[in-house]
Formats: C-alpha cells, structure tokens, sequence
C-alpha cells in the first residue's frame, strides 16, 4: 500500500537516510510537456531549510526523470522520479534503533515488523512526502491547463488564526500565512518556541478553485472520503474537514444549506461537494496537524527490551511540521482531483452526447468565490 | 466505486426506494457461524422509526443471506445479503426530479450524469447505509472473537454536549449518549426542533478496544487514513479526527506525546494510532455529520432548466442525521479494523517466527484504557 | 475475488444450489437502456436444456434488476441483477460432501477453506457464469453502439473440426458450429457419447469486430494478458490463444508478422493485438475445454477421512461443457474489451487534441476481416 | 497498469533506451535477507549476450537496491531496484520514429498516445522483463524458504521438441533444453536461421514443486487465471496452457480426470490447479513465444504519413526470443504463486484451528512428481 489513487497512481518508495526516495506516476495522459525544471517550485516551497522557522537539512532535492517522458513530452508510459539523498549524516544510529520515541511510529513498526530503519525515522519519515509534491507538480500542470488552480495556506498555527484571508500574501511569508501583517507575531512566537525546545500544532487549509460540477464518484468514492484519506495519510495528520468540517455539528439546517439561484451558490458551507461529487463550487479541504513529537526536551521512554531509559531527540527537526505542510496538502489535493477528473471522463465521458440537457445551466456556479 | 476495503471487500448497490437493497461481502474467512438473527440487533439500532426522533419510515429491513453461508457457516465464498424495500410509498417524483433541493446530491448526480433516480434521494438516500451495518455484523463477530470490542456514541448534538462517559448509558437512550441524567434535555430539545420545522447536527464517537498494535499500512494504507475514508463516505459528514484531532493543532508537542512507560501509555491522544499503525491503545475516531438537508422550511431554488422556483421537502425526515449514524460509524470502525487485520496477517503472519523479539513487550499497553 | 474488471466491475455472488445467483456490475456508464427482456437470449444460448446434447437442468433465469436502472435506462450506480434458483433440487448431499470426485474442486476447496458447499458444486459450478453473460448482455449493447461486434462460435469438438468458417451457419444449430453440413455427425458423436457415459473437450474462438485501433494497456494490463485471464477463469478452461497461438512457435518470424498497406493489413496472425494493444483488426481468442469431469462411469476416489471409495457422479452433466460456453467466452470478450473502452477514454480522451496526427490513417484496417 | 500482483505488486517503469529501468516490489513481508549479489544469477541467465544465439546488447544490469532493505533483511516497506541503462547507442532514431515496423506495437502505441518513444522499442521492449526476473529473485527466496522450487525449460523451438525430459540438463546449455544430447542440432539449427536473418518461435514450459495445496481464489482471482494473465503479459506470448492445455480438447473425460489415490493423485493432467486452487500437484505452465518481429530481411510497410516505405530493422536482435524467456516465465509464476500465497495466509490463515479436518490427509500427494 505504498501506492496513491486509482487511475492516476502514485508508487513512491524510499527510506529518509537511505542512498534514494522516488516515485512512480503511473495512468498520466500522454502529451504533457514536463522538465527537471518543473520540480523546483514546489520542492522548495516544500523543503526543509526554506527559512530559520523550519529545519536544518539541506537538500538539493533534484528531481531525475528516469522514464515516460519523451523529448520532454510525457508518453502515457509510467513517469519514475528520483531524488538521491544527499545529506545522509553518518551517526550511530544504535542507540535510536534500541528505543521508541514517543508520539514517533518506531514502536508501531517495530510491532507490527520485527524489524525497522531507524535512520531518521526510515520510511515513517515526512521525507516521502517529497515525492507526493513532486508528482502533484504534473497534476497541477494537467488541472491547470483545465482551469483548476489548486492552492493552500495556514489557518492557525498554535492559538494564533489569521486575521484576513488575502490569497495574495500567501506565498510572500515562510509561513504561506495569509495575513501579511501578522508575520512578525507569528516570527516572534516561533523563536519563543524553538528557544523552548517545545513544539506547535498547526491547520492548512487547500482549496481549489475551478473544479468543474460532476467529479467524484458517490458511496466509496466520493470526492471528500478520497480527500480525508489523502490527507490523513500525510504524516502527524489527525483531523480533516471539508467545508465547515465540524463547526457544522452546531449548525441547523436552514443556516447550513447552501442556497442555489441563477447567478450561483448563496454561500458555501459544503466545501464544493455535494453526495461525494463536486458542485461547481470552490473545494476547501483543512487539516489539522499535531505537533511536533522530535523534541530537545527530554522525556521518559522504554527500549526495546521495556526498560524505562530517558529519550532525547537530537537532530534537525522543525518545532512546527505544519508550516511545510502546505505544499503537501495541495499536491494531495491536486493528485486526487486529477484521478477524479480521469475516472468521470472513463464513466461519462460520453454524457453530454447522450443526455444533452446536462451541457445547460453550467452558469450555476460560485457566486461567492 | 461502490466497492469498500482491500481484502474484505463490501459491494453495496440499491436505491432508496427502488425493489431491494443489499450487499456482496467478499473475501471473509471461512468457519464463521452467521445466520439471519444476528443482522436484527444493528439494523434496528439504525433504522429509522426506533423513537420519535427518528424519522417515521417503518420497514422491516429482514435479511435474506442469499450466498456464502452453509448450514449456518460461512465457506469462504461471497456473502450476499439482500433487504427487500417494503416501504416504497408510490406518489408522483416529477416535481422532486425536476428541481434540486439545496444541500441534497441533487444537483451533483443530474450533473455528473444526466440523469437520477429521484425517488427518495435514489442512490444518495442514507439508506445504503443500512448494508454497511449488516456487512459490519459479520466483521464484529469476527474481531470479537479476537478480542477486539467496537461500539460508538453521540458526543454532541447541536452545542449540547455530554457531561459524563458513562460506557454503560449510551443503550439505555435513543440518542446512544453517555450521560443517562441529560437525555430529558435532549428530548425537549429535538422535540423543539422538530415543531420548529429544522434541524441539527451532531458529532459521534467511535472506538475499538482490544486491539493488538501493528494493524495498519504506513503511507496510504494507514489505519488513520482509511478510517478518515471510510467516515467520510457516510452521508452528511464532513470532518474526522483521529485522537485529540482538531484540538491537536494548539497543543505543545511535550503536552501532546503519549508517554509510555512499562504499566503503558500515560496518555492517549494519538487515538491508538501511529505512523498509520495501531499501537495497542484504544482506537478513537470523531465524526462530524451536518443537520438533515431535508427541512419543511420552503427555500428558493433552482429547476433542471435553471428556473427559481420553492424548493419544499415533504416526506420522512430525522431532524438530526447524526443519532441514528452511530451504529454505522461503528460498523465502518469495524470494516476498516478486519480488513486492516487480514492484510497485516498477509504480510506479517509470520514475524513471530523471523523476528523472535516481537513476541516480547506486548505488556506495554494502555494504562489508562 | 469474486470481482472482474477495473473500471467495469462485475462481482458475482451465489451457488449452484442456494436461493439465488447474482451480480452487481458497478462503473456502468448512465443512459443506457435496459430492460429484462434483453437478457433472455443470451441467458438462452448459455442454458442448460437448450438440447438433448447439453444438461437438463430447467430453469426459467429470469433475471431481476434490483438497482442502477430508472425508467429503463442506467444511472451510472451499480447495476444488481438476480436469478433466483428454481430448479433446486431436494435431495441426500451428505455422501456427496464426504468424497473427493477427480476432477473437481472438491478437494482443493476443501483443503482450502475446511469446509464446502456440496450442492451441485457450491460456488465452483458453471452456473455462476450464467451472471457472467447477464452482465457482458450490457457490455455487449454499449460495444454495439460504438460500431463493436461480439460473437463465437465452436472450432473442436473431441477431434473433429470445422470445414468452414461461416458465420451464418453458427447460431442456426445447437453446436455453435460454423458448417452446417456437419451437425449431423457432430449429433450422432454426442449420441455415442452420452450413450458411452463418457465426455470430451472442445474449443471455443470468440472474435470481436470494429475494434478501433488503441484499447489496451501496456505491460500488465494488456489486451491479451487480461483475455487470457478472463477466458482462464472459466470452469473447465485449460488454454488460451491470441490470434495464431501455439501455431506461431513453428512459424518464422518472416511468415508470422502482418504486413501493413494502405489498404490494410496483408493478415492476422496476432490476432488483432500488438504490443498488448488493439490494431484495428479483429479480435481472435482461442480458448480450450478440457472433457467434464463429471461422468456416470465410476471411478476409485478417496472421501474426507483418506478412504478409497467409489466415486459415481449421478445428475444432469453435458458430456462436452465447451458447446454451452460459446456465450460465456463471448461475455468474457466483451467485458473485458469494455472496460479497456473506458480506460483507454480516461487516459487518453483528449489524444486527438494535443496530437493532431493520431487522428490520421485510420485507413489503416484489416483488409482481410 | 505498471503494477501487478495484488498483495505482493511489482510496478515497473523505464524504457529501453531510457537513462533507467526499476520496479517497487511492494507488500514483501519482512525478514528476508537480500543482497545486490542475489541478482546476479537470474539476470545473467535472462541477459542478452548469454550465447552467440541470443542477441549482443552487453550491459553490466547491475541492481541498485534504493530502499526497503535495511542491513541486508527487507524491512516491510517498498523494494525499489534500479538498473542503469548503460549501452544506450546514439544513433539518429529519425527513421525509425516515423515508420511502423511490422509485428511491432509501434502502431498501436502510436495510435493509442499519439507519441511514442521510439528508442529501441521504448516502452514495449523486452527489456521491461528485466525487472520482473529481478523482483522475483526475491519471490524465489520466499518461496524456496516454504519448500517450494520454481524452474523451466524449452519445449519447442520452431518444430524442434524434446526427446527427453532431464531437469539436470537445463542448466547446462544456452537452450534451457531439458536433452544435452540434442544440443548440437539445436546450435546448427539457429547458427543458419541467424544466417538466413530469420527468426522462429519457442515454447517454454514453467513448472513449480513443493506447492501446497489451497492457494488460488477461486472465480475471477483463479490461479490459473492469473497465470494466464502474468505469462500473456511477458512480450511476443501469444498462448498459455496449465497442465494439458489445448490437448484436452481431443481427451475423453474418464481419461482426462486425475484419479486420487491415498499415495497421491496417479496423474496431473491438470497441471496442479482444479477450481482456480492448487492440489498440491506439480504446477505446470506452458507457453508459447512468436518468432522475434525484428529481422534483418527487408518488408514493405507504412509511415506514420500512410505512405508505403521500405522497413528494415538493424541492430541487435534474438532470432528466438523464446529462448531467453524461460527465466521470465519463472519469474512470473514466482511472483504469482508468492502473491497467491500471501492473499491465502489473510483470508484462509486459520482454517487449521477452525476446522481442525483440514490437518488430516495431506499425504495425498503427486505420486507421480
């Protein structure tokens, strides 16, 4: 099950200090034009080491196509893409590997495996998350070339929620805060924090705007169950929410229901789904993560022979794993909507011919997006 | 897509007010003593009609067991279960067909495929559910006799809240609450709604004890990531979280880790798992559900030729979706949970035998379950 | 694993002698109409008691649309269909179920799953085909629609052989046979047959015409490699051919490959598929039955405590089950060239836009068809 | 549809020419040692350049391990293998890109894309097998540590057949040929096809010992049908067979059945596999390879203009491409019965205790082996 999605299908592989991690994007329609260059974007927006607020690594993080593109021209033959790992630090990993860290997956692994990598966290690692951005880069080129603009920001960080929601300033901060004039608390609150040793929880939001009414599949898959399991699948995920998520608990339905009229939608309280397929509205999907659990504060543990020892996480590691987060939750969102988009072409793609009223009232959209 | 897990794999099909409903449950071992009796007991904790805070549609919902069983004993081979609907009241769908009721799959399913079955919500009627919950029987019995005990609760309800946990109250009430002392509350409040012509709603618990850890696929197989799928799949919901969830975002990551220690986990709010895997603690799943779309209260909107016209549900109708989910939150706990076990058991049937230090340490388990 | 296909779906479910037999055939494109009418040929051509020289079973398989149509026409939810078992017959399984008949599934089920359905062969009976060509009677309708032609005929029967090929004769005697002129041998060699108490094989071509060149999936999921898989799915099928088959390891490479003209192709030795793809010309599938097991003559055996017993099969047998599988190979030809349909348009439906040049030398065609 | 298996998945990716051919084996248990040496033997008896009778492409194939091995024991988690292409030859593929060589995919990928990567077969070489004989170098380990031997050999070369069958004599020249004695004619045969510029087809036959009995799924997951699927999808097969294959066509059924005994069955014509599941017979697979498309001898074909041109293919190529395939077909059936075996474990994993029977009787073994 290291493999994402059903027609558009994302392999990836790779250990955090092992000598590569890659992936394989299999079901791609032929035709899209894709270089090494594409990957750097969102690999850097991704990468650790952005700013003084994220962690340490440096990576080049260069992006190899090992095959499925032809004269720079995806061929519909599986695209494999590898980055090696070029900062492996050579340690004894012995003492690691002999104990669990808490909030870590090293004791789950080492349960369910008998056995594990424990360099850097080995496969449970954020670093494979590297790859999904990778691979999303070719999804957010195919959606947009539909229309779709895929995109995401920080909604709270600790305690702290942006106090304006102004796309533009986004990505003008290490922190995708969309509220340029809070940076400075926000900076000043994670030197606090790093100074602390502790950590911080953090909210994304990742919406996109353009999604044409019809994809999804209703009951197992529909477009928002694919969604929460794209994004709970990212690592110290623990909470995801489309629309109103779970303010909507204290809704009645006459404020929930998102009335429809000839100029669009009235309001958008469902996040752009309906039944498990998109309205035509805005899909916004917010996810919660936890904080940190690689801390410098030390704590209590056992070993693997359930001795009590004391665990002290040194090495670089972000006091808000959120921030980095961004990235990844749009390129979950982008893969998704573009297996979508690829399997309601497969099932109505012919719709139109057949039941030519559908091709009417696409005026119905998001009058407040 | 209307087929649900990777090795035990559910196939539901039927429409809400077509002839029948029901489900295909395959790849389910063999040696597993079902008949016809057991389906009673979850059926009629979901169906509708139990109080009158349900709403009022009476049917039988019997069970044929049409394969797969032999004198009483699953064989191994397809599990199809059929519920005849008996309740199909004839009356005329042609306004409902032609008008999209707002926060209904209306719209989406005449977009996606121009056309829909619209008596009763067709398809995207809450009644496929019922299939799950039968299917859900037979995967109770089989983690029960492993020792693993899923059951659910309600845990809000508009803003009300409970005020106690008490296990053994939640089948004492129609509303599956935890505190026996408010259901008089609750009661006055949902008769209030009701008169008031809205609705409301509500967030449910569910979670598995007994557990082993090591259930669960990193990456996209996680159990977290599947339990995120399969809540969202249920009509109305649109958040889940895993543990703590959502509040995980201002927690501290010295508050938020589960320290272990040799009696076990000091704390839980990872939810039982990490990394995607099961840690032997207690599986916690949240689950917000929206009010009932359906309300007696008119709303203007749209016609399939894009006309405003009144917009009014008649028929039966919960004001609150969410009281009647929690045996079907439960029985996709439950899904999930054997599917997950039958997977670990493939790939990991015999690390006993290579890795013979698993077999140790099993007593690091939740203290405070 | 009782389900078939990647985007159309087909999961049977139900034994040879329980309440029902049935499928839900899921990923079905909305707006095609359907009615039960429509499956009574094909059922008809597949059942037992066509004539004397296949098994006399009389049953009416009336088929039942449970879901995933409306007013005759498909909605695009799963389509369930339901034959109940009328004809079963009361009477003593339990030597049956004590011993192994060579040939059969007895054995291997048992040791599998510790117990088996004993009734007419449970579940390993050819009468779960039936749903099998239930099912392909709406692949078959679509694939007519886009210019698509399905059918089969008999190419052996024990050692005899067509002398011709003609098309019209095949569905105007009971042997599927494409030369009239033999029917009266091949009657008097089942005559001496069935008197014999003995059986034989037989093998089965099922052709496809109106292909467009471009269905099919490279490397594992192949045009051929997923016939082959389908057709060996089939009770009693111990060999499957693509075009020219085992012919081809005599060949040379100079007398084997098709040559290309602008009027077509000069042959069609690859049976219509190139690198796992369709060219364009006609589909050819060979596929081989070995004799029923089934026979009156008795033969030494064991039972379930390693005994030797006598084994003496009673009840309705055909002596050769390849006549009644002519149907059954064409559904499998047909689903399976359907659901590629569908993968290709999701892969590659907008080709023909981003490289103008594919929409050229569609002249290419088999000239030889 | 790169990927197969369904527990135990290979995918694959690079073409011919590429910098780079891989696959991700995922879903291996863990616990397995491997080491880049274990490779070596397989890939050198698939290689090209083995003997002057198969073609003279020399590469290293050298197999970088990238993840899913820690310390040498695979960890559970994906097992990416990379094998650099190292004898790319630049040469001007002008040509070869714009016409259709005959009896190669280069028209139907052309067709179904629109693009194709015209070097050296691109995609649809045969160097793709390359990896499925690395992936299930691993398959072979797993399975040989539970008693079970995988191995083939050459049936038939154009009309060439075996006069005896000696395992011993396999490995000992070039052919797979299971008779030394006819080696030399063998030598002379192909030394003048490969004057001629020529080429023939071959039959391989694969064969697994030590099999258990109750792996398979019956319906559509048979293990036959997977057979079918996995040999069919390894380039230029154009027929598969289990056991007797399309010689069970011409048999009687009371010669055909295999008879059980309580020393073993006293014949396998049914290759090891009744329903779908194996018997605990010798499992037996034949398949048959068309002769190589690529010759030396000119032939009139087509460009992707329509216009007729002349087509010779140069460079390197087998004139029997059935003769490397033996260790390709073992890897496939590898790789099939570890999958089958795992997919077993999940669902059938406890019959034992269940139903305590099934422990009785396996002296029933192939007598005959």
């Amino acid at each position: 099950m290291n493999t994402f999605g059903q027609l558009l299908r994302v392999t990836t592989f790779g250990e955090s200090h092992g000598p590569a991690i890659g992936c394989v994007l299999d079901g791609c329609p032929p035709g899209i034009a894709i270089a090494p260059e594409d990957f750097i974007h969102d690999l850097a927006r991704r990468a650790t080491g952005k700013s003084r607020h994220t962690s340490a690594r440096h990576e080049a993080d260069v992006v190899e196509i090992l095959s499925g593109v032809y004269e720079g021209i995806t061929t519909g033959t599986p695209i494999a893409l590898l980055i090696r790992n070029t900062d492996q630090r050579s340690k004894d990993y012995a003492k690691i590997a002999a104990q669990f860290r808490p909030g870590h997956a090293d004791y789950t692994y080492w349960q369910k495996y008998g056995i594990r990598d424990p360099r850097g966290g080995g496969r449970s690692s954020a670093r494979e998350t590297t790859m999904r951005v990778a691979a999303a880069v070719i999804a957010k080129k195919w959606l947009a070339q539909r229309g779709v603009r895929v995109y995401g920001y920080l909604a709270q960080i600790g305690q702290i929620t942006p106090n304006a929601l102004d796309v533009a300033a986004i990505e003008t901060n290490p922190f995708f805060w969309p509220d340029a004039a809070q940076v400075p608390e926000l900076e000043a609150y994670m030197d606090a924090l790093r100074k602390s040793g502790d950590s911080v929880g953090a909210k994304v939001v990742a919406v996109a705007d353009g999604v044409p009414p019809g994809w999804g599949e209703p009951i197992y898959g529909k477009l928002d169950g694919e969604l929460a399991a794209a994004m709970m699948s990212i690592n110290a995920v623990k909470g995801v929410e489309i629309g109103d998520g779970f303010a909507s608990v204290a809704h009645t339905g006459s404020q929930h229901r998102d009335v429809m009229t000839p100029e669009g939608f009235l309001s958008n309280h469902a996040g752009g789904i309906l039944g498990g397929i998109s309205s035509g509205q805005q899909i916004r999907v917010s996810v919660a993560f936890k904080p940190t659990s690689s801390l410098r504060l030390p704590v209590q543990g056992l070993d693997v022979d359930g001795n009590v020892v004391d665990v002290i996480t040194t090495g670089r590691h972000d006091p808000c794993v959120g921030i980095r987060a961004t990235p990844i939750c749009e390129a979950m969102l982008a893969l998704v909507l573009m297996d979508q988009a690829l399997r309601h072409r497969a099932q109505c793609g012919d719709v139109g011919e057949v039941h030519p009223r559908i091709a009417g009232n696409t005026s119905i959209t998001d009058a407040k997006r």
